[in-house]
């Protein structure tokens, strides 16, 4: 029982928040290999107790840029420091990254640096590169030092097990993970001026942070030429659309780092549009798998916000909604409480009009004007249950729409439910 | 098993976390109605389903001063409009507020205004006074009405039970609650000046929101009187270090009030430091009581930060550490993670010198100079599990100590741990 005024039809919108990629860009097998001239290798050097895949290396063409975002906490671990400083010496140039899962390397003093100065001289040694063009991420428990003696004997197979087929992409996406129950790998193509452009990503991830353990971390290939600024400031406009608007547990972490390398012939100008497009349909995939993939979770939560001030006022409602511990448990509990999210939306920090407000929980509309309208509960409620039978990153979406006034910004964030099974990972991790 | 630079005796700082009050203040037996004049009652007047007691009165003796503090969400109920538009157009004059429980009158639009109106202009009637000098509070579901009818109805037997014994005040403060499992109480006394001055508190509240339940209300009396613009500043700084420094769930109520009457013999501003003082420990007990009686918490966390550049960086590190969902699984799971810990405060905002963290957990250091320390896993783990097996609000606080930096800023925080128990509550609510 849909009543009072239906602002527009909330199907519209929501098709915006599906997996299809915006045109011209296709899905094609493969991952972060897909791009011409890209490598990859993954391996099992022994960093892990459990005996999973742990070493992961990257390796792009000659000419290759590279944009990198990092963590904003101030707790940040020696490898992330030494990737952004790199970075900003060379203007954004670098060939390789080095991945470590095991060991985060973060809050392990000067000790820390000088490991992650070792490993990449050591192995970009191997490659024939400069040490400067290496770079390197870590992911696992906070404050334990990487065994330096196993990592440094693992570049060798690392190093031969190097190959741009599907399956050499598909070794390096396994070896960066660590609490992921699956790995997180995409490629798109398009034909853009003639030729075809391919976009690859792989990332890790299933919390926004898990200081002992983990964090998040995301790659990007693309076989176009593009100049190392434009291609950093088209890589940050798609990281605040995708990673940064994410949440699961509303930590950040330690070692988060996306970088997105590119290499090729130069794309020309009249296409970067597009090119961006794709970019950011590549990282939105892979920070929703991440979303989908936190701990305990049974969906994926989905939060689009329209009519605020700016674009960014937006994204802020939408992330402070699906951070909402009371939303997150009222997903999970299959309650269509839609005053749980227009109070997490006040909160934000940011302007709304509470008196314009109108909700949409997938088809049914729950809020206009400010007040609640009648709804047929059982359905809204059996809506909810639905996400958690669906297929993985397809129907088990739970989609809330939300209006908070008249202005143009508009923004999304993704997230996912609140489950006991949360509590229980985390309340026994360590001990 | 503790190694590493001490840098003080932990146990100096958590005395100054008791529940013990600051000198020249000690407890005494009651709550809102032990300060001289102040007359209070609860009653059941049919506005919950479950028959508990529902509206409750605190009517404060002529010539009394009110400060309030306010949710600083952008979608708050009408109640909340009404109480601070009263307060800032009087200069900071009330006599009396009414609380009811049940419905939240939140999200009720034109109607929620016009019925706080109705309602508050029909008790000042029936108490001889001015409908200005009358505030109200509600609490409970959001988008529901106030059932008018049956609220006027109550308001005979209301006045007629008020009472300045303690009965009346523990009448009161069980009038208010709503998923509360305890009432939240606290009475002070001291000699200032000369004479006996009491200060008396009641709240309600178990999480920073239930937006379709609840919120945080607090109320406090005190029999010495101050001028009213300092009894505002005073009540600011007091909430600042108490209500304003405790989180549940990170969600901020639509409808959280604080209010605080000052009536009697003038008190010399020698003595407004001291009074302050107890002002402060009384908003700090029922602050904790809140954060002690969150939902499905087991135990109090208390973080404690110094070396901060300011009180108010400290407070901010303290409270997100408070309110890490990974540090409230970690104490709740029994497990000494110092780097969820450290991680949270690397993100709160405001700076910090990670090279200089040193942290303990109760009487266990973990880092010092931003490493970890070798420490016994096992007694610290039994630290935490031993808090959940405490007394209510005394020794079943998690106490977390954090060393930042060497500035010279000091802050408190409370929260409690995350249990499976907090999902079962707040997945199952309205449906």
């Amino acid at each position: 029982m849909l009543t009072g005024c239906q602002l527009v039809s909330p199907r519209h919108t929501i098709k915006s928040m599906a997996t299809d990629p915006p045109a011209p860009w296709r899905p094609i097998p493969g991952g972060i290999t897909a791009p011409r001239g890209f490598q990859a290798a993954g391996i099992t050097a022994g960093l892990k107790a459990s005996g999973n895949p742990d070493l992961s290396l990257l390796l792009a063409p000659e000419g290759a840029v590279c944009a990198g975002t990092f963590t904003t906490s101030l707790v940040r671990a020696a490898c992330v420091d030494l990737c952004a400083e790199r970075l900003r010496a060379s203007g954004g140039l670098a060939r390789a990254v080095l991945t470590n899962s095991g060991q985060a390397n973060a809050c392990t003093g000067g000790r820390g640096l000088a490991d992650s100065l070792t490993a990449t001289a050591a192995l970009a040694d191997q490659l024939g590169l400069a040490p400067e063009q290496m770079l390197i991420c870590s992911t696992g428990v906070i404050g334990v030092p990487i065994p330096m003696a196993t990592l440094l004997s693992g570049f060798g197979p690392l190093v031969a097990a190097l190959g741009s087929h599907q399956a050499a992409g598909d070794a390096a996406a396994r070896a960066i993970l660590t609490t992921d129950l699956i790995d997180k790998q995409i490629a798109l193509e398009a034909d853009l001026g003639g030729r075809r452009v391919r976009i690859g990503g792989m990332a890790k991830g299933s919390g926004m942070i898990h200081p002992t353990m983990a964090t998040m971390l995301g790659y990007l290939s693309c076989d176009a030429g593009v100049p190392a600024d434009t291609w950093q400031a088209m890589v940050s406009r798609a990281v605040d659309r995708s990673f940064n608007a994410i949440t699961v547990d509303g930590d950040t972490s330690t070692n988060d780092t996306f970088l997105a390398f590119a290499a090729g012939e130069p794309l020309a100008p009249g296409h970067w549009d597009a090119l961006e497009a794709g970019l950011t349909a590549v990282s939105q995939h892979l920070a929703r798998a991440i979303a989908r993939d936190g701990e305990g979770a049974t969906c994926l939560i989905a939060v689009q916000v329209q009519g605020a001030g700016s674009d960014g006022d937006a994204r802020a409602i939408a992330r402070t909604v699906c951070g909402s511990s009371l939303v997150k448990c009222a997903v999970h509990g299959r309650d269509p409480n839609w005053g749980r999210i227009v109070a997490a939306a006040g909160r934000a920090g940011v302007p709304m009009d509470p008196a314009a407000v109108a909700l949409w929980m997938g088809p049914h509309q729950l809020m206009a004007a400010g007040q609640p309208l009648p709804f047929d509960r059982a359905a809204a409620s059996a809506y909810l249950r639905d996400r958690a039978a669906g297929a993985y990153l397809s129907d088990d979406t739970a989609e809330i729409r939300l209006v908070v006034g008249s202005g143009p910004g508009r923004g999304l964030a993704w997230g996912c439910d609140l489950s006991a099974q949360y509590v229980r990972i985390n309340a026994d991790y360590t001990t």
